[in-house]
């Protein structure tokens, strides 16, 4: 199975728009979040990985809203692979309040080095199948 | 022909990341500029329309990212509508720095009034072949 | 005593500047959650005062930095009431990471009404030494 | 006379807050954006002084707010050196809407290098009374 994590965090107010609505350049925010945190949840650090020289770049994010969502709500956000490559991870994200689907996303990030160079991405951060083979 | 504009601006030091570049959902807050100045153009404010009870909100948004944005370049966004239905407007983006495409992106607004019920586009907002109609 | 309260939190990546750094206007950001985790443990919540018209303003803020704070680390803010007036609250933040002092904070906030008027702070968020007289 | 500079900008969505006004802690990078300019109107880059070593942090930070900034409008700052050292400059800020004051501001900078080290600021940014010195 993929992996996948849950967390769970609470609306600021400054990213809350004039509407009243957290802004929707936000919830790629709270994506990166989910992100991090499911590679903590794995054992991995995002923050060692870069002084390593692993780094990682968004190719594409994309992102559809269902309903909006207002300070101080506790939200929930459920981050998975949906599909790795040699230097590519595609993460599917569903963001929720309580039962109600507030957002659902979908972002691939590619690794590289210093440089701004694709490199594979190292074998401690592969898939359960991939350490299989 | 569908309304487009181009907006010129300039990299600010905190909208930059730890890797030096233009965190990845700083692109959308660029894109709603690039509609925003858009409105202008046409001889629309976005904030006169708020106060009319006149709001849009993002259903959907999408970006591939090409090449990686630095502090203090000087940017330009070609903002277009690429498809008008009478409740929802899709734009579509493109960002250079000179001649070379930083990143392309798609959004999907939708009309809403204050309680963020769909209703219609008002017909000043309408396109030029609709307004033929 | 003025009421204190030690909020824990960890820095984002999209929080971090180009030099590595938390950027110097997100100190302030952080001191706004302080004032909000005070306020939710003595039993209120900031959200529903705005919904029944009493709403505070940042009409001075002041920081001192100390020592830089970078992405992924785990910081605590204790946040307290300095002084309080019929109309505006002081609150004093000290930010740490572990046992080093990351920065110090002043700010003033006043209560307003939806008009923006200064109107006099709630019998409920007066001081225990109010509360007693 | 101490270097000054003017800098005109429009207040853009997401930097306003769910009350409708420009948040606090935005202030501080308008502040940032004034001093940039008044750096390239004296002919300097900081990006170029950051790729050469020269880097600023912010020690101390103060504003104090007189009347709130709303989305779309035309904000004017006025950026000035108040004070210069061999390592620190403070900055003081005004912030207006057409004759309007809305923000008065405060920063001290240091110089440091790379590991964060204060070092003397470089000549060329030396203050014309220095230079004559």
């Amino acid at each position: 199975m993929m992996p996948e994590h849950l967390t769970r965090f609470r609306v600021r107010y400054p990213e809350v728009d004039a509407q009243g609505f957290v802004h929707h350049s936000r919830f790629f925010q709270y994506f990166e979040i989910g992100r991090c945190e499911l590679l903590r949840s794995l054992g991995h650090s995002y923050a060692d990985m870069e002084r390593q020289g692993v780094l990682f770049v968004v190719v594409r994010a994309e992102c559809r809203y269902r309903s909006p969502a207002r300070y101080d709500e506790e939200l929930t956000l459920l981050t998975r692979v949906a599909r790795q490559t040699a230097v590519r991870i595609d993460h599917a994200y569903e963001l929720r309040r309580d039962g109600t689907l507030l957002a659902e996303g979908l972002t691939t990030i590619a690794c590289v080095d210093r440089a701004g160079e694709l490199q594979p991405i190292p074998d401690f951060l592969k898939g359960p199948e991939k350490r299989k083979g």
